[in-house]
């Protein structure tokens, strides 16, 4: 860490933290930000870390505002979850996360828009994963998913190891984000996931390199699901699916050439809500859901809706 | 207009109103909800009057927040629109208008948020308009132009007169919108509007019944566009385009059957912004973007909004 009483040289900024720098002490780093001098404090915890996410109790507790990309808090345990969602409101304190479900799109602001003003979500599906867009908007038949995979690594699309990807539990936390946004409880446990690695290869012992090789032996499968779509006219899409009665899943489903999933591209993401108020006609969110750049416009705006709280005038 | 000190009993409202009613008088209105008893007032005109727009600025030095649906102020004269922004800063009042684009579904905002965090918009192309939405929705080649425009009247999807829709100005009013909301300045009269009313039946002394009775005659034209589009695996949408490079315009216009506008169906806007950051795949918002419920539960939005931004917790 690095702590300075005064602006940091944003130029400089990487030579100025390997001279100044110092091992991370959470404690000072908290009294550092929190000093009495200043109105307002607030944390922006750009991790994907637990054990920053297991602060945020503390934090909350001694008002200072939170925000975050983190998914983990929020996709943690309920009991977590709605400690924190009640410091928020007993300490006057906001904790804000648009950016953990597809970055700077306009998705947890919205959901919270149509619930607050007393719209009732009947179903929120969508394609949350970048990743798995790629690959699935790829997958027409030319080539093998075991190739678009391989193709896809090479280019850096999937996390170093695909399986972090294909197991559908980044899918699944964000999943759980929106469902308990909704007023839904629930762990990471009751969410069914379609893990998309074949069981033989899910062990930790079998190396991203063996994965890789073993990954064409299960063409066939996925190659027969994708037949039996197109002889539908359908596309596959692997998708989220939070439906208070209906439950809470992920997986790799069948879409019609007509419906909005099966028209996005690149590592597009979208997100359909279906509401009372929005019950013929969805309310659609689509457009890249990850990346730095929008990740970081995301959570500025999370800054200024934090600023605007306080009384900023913006 | 009915002041009344206390609550007003929702269910009898409308005898109540009858009983207690008075002719309006804006300032006694405005000094009623203006009480120094109270700490924050807002005003939340659900009109489309240009005299009730015609008070803003008063309000607004008044220290009186203002929500709207009502798009007459901010589409009129560049002037007037500049004055309620500054006046808006410097008396630290808020001044929502997310409603006027779309209803509820999340533009305003969105585009905002792209803005005040450094974003460059590039373009912002939409269908604006519910009623032209569904009439080339539906506009297939299965039945002339003029038979869907009757039919859509005859169901109440168009204005009392169509050719209040077929002019374009209303999708010129929310082009205008959000083109200043990109800091451009511009008056209604510099947007190129394509008027899908022919010329010869533009004139007000041809009343309604005489319109629906002419317009049969013009089909030919319009199939043929329709036509040329299809030859080219193509459909017809009438969009706004803003581009600050090329202008800002409201034209007729065929899209790829691949294109997100394509997708669209029933009634529903579409809208994508092109920015630095969203350059290769635009950020998308589609749905039903009109009708009471949806413009109610956007305006209760704003109203949450204003809420936090005077220190309400959510």
């Amino acid at each position: 860490m690095w702590l300075s009483k005064n602006a940091i040289d944003l130029k400089n900024w990487k030579q100025l933290f390997e001279e100044s720098g110092e091992a991370l002490d959470l404690e000072r780093f908290t009294a550092h930000v929190n000093a009495a001098s200043l109105p307002h404090a607030v944390i922006i915890d750009c991790t994907s870390s637990e054990k920053i996410a297991e602060k945020y109790e503390i934090w909350l507790r001694e008002k200072i505002h939170i925000i975050t990309p983190n998914k983990k808090a929020n996709s943690g345990q309920q009991k977590r979850y709605q400690l924190l969602q009640d410091l928020k409101r007993q300490h006057n304190v906001q904790y804000l996360y648009e950016t953990t479900v597809c970055a700077g799109l306009p998705v947890i602001q919205t959901l919270r828009d149509l619930i607050q003003t007393g719209d009732q979500i009947q179903k929120i599906e969508g394609v949350f994963s970048g990743t798995l867009s790629y690959l699935f908007n790829s997958f027409d038949g030319r080539k093998n998913f075991s190739e678009i995979v391989r193709e896809a690594r090479d280019q850096g699309f999937t996390e170093p190891d695909p399986r972090d990807d294909l197991s559908g539990m980044d899918v699944a936390r964000k999943v759980i984000i929106l469902a308990r946004e909704m007023g839904l409880e629930l762990n990471l446990d009751q969410v069914a996931v379609e893990n998309l690695v074949p069981e033989a290869l899910r062990d930790s012992k079998i190396n991203v390199e063996q994965f890789m090789a073993e990954l064409p032996k299960y063409d066939n499968e996925m190659n027969e699901k994708l037949i039996q779509a197109q002889q539908q006219q359908q596309v596959l899409r692997y998708v989220g699916l939070i439906d208070p009665t209906m439950g809470t899943r992920v997986e790799l489903k069948p879409f019609n050439l007509t419906h909005p999933f099966a028209g996005i591209s690149g590592s597009d993401n979208i997100l359909a809500f279906t509401s009372r108020r929005y019950l013929q006609q969805p309310l659609v969110v689509r457009g890249p859901g990850a990346g730095p750049e929008v990740t970081a416009g995301g959570i500025f705006a999370d800054l200024l809706r934090l600023a605007s709280h306080v009384g900023a005038t913006l």
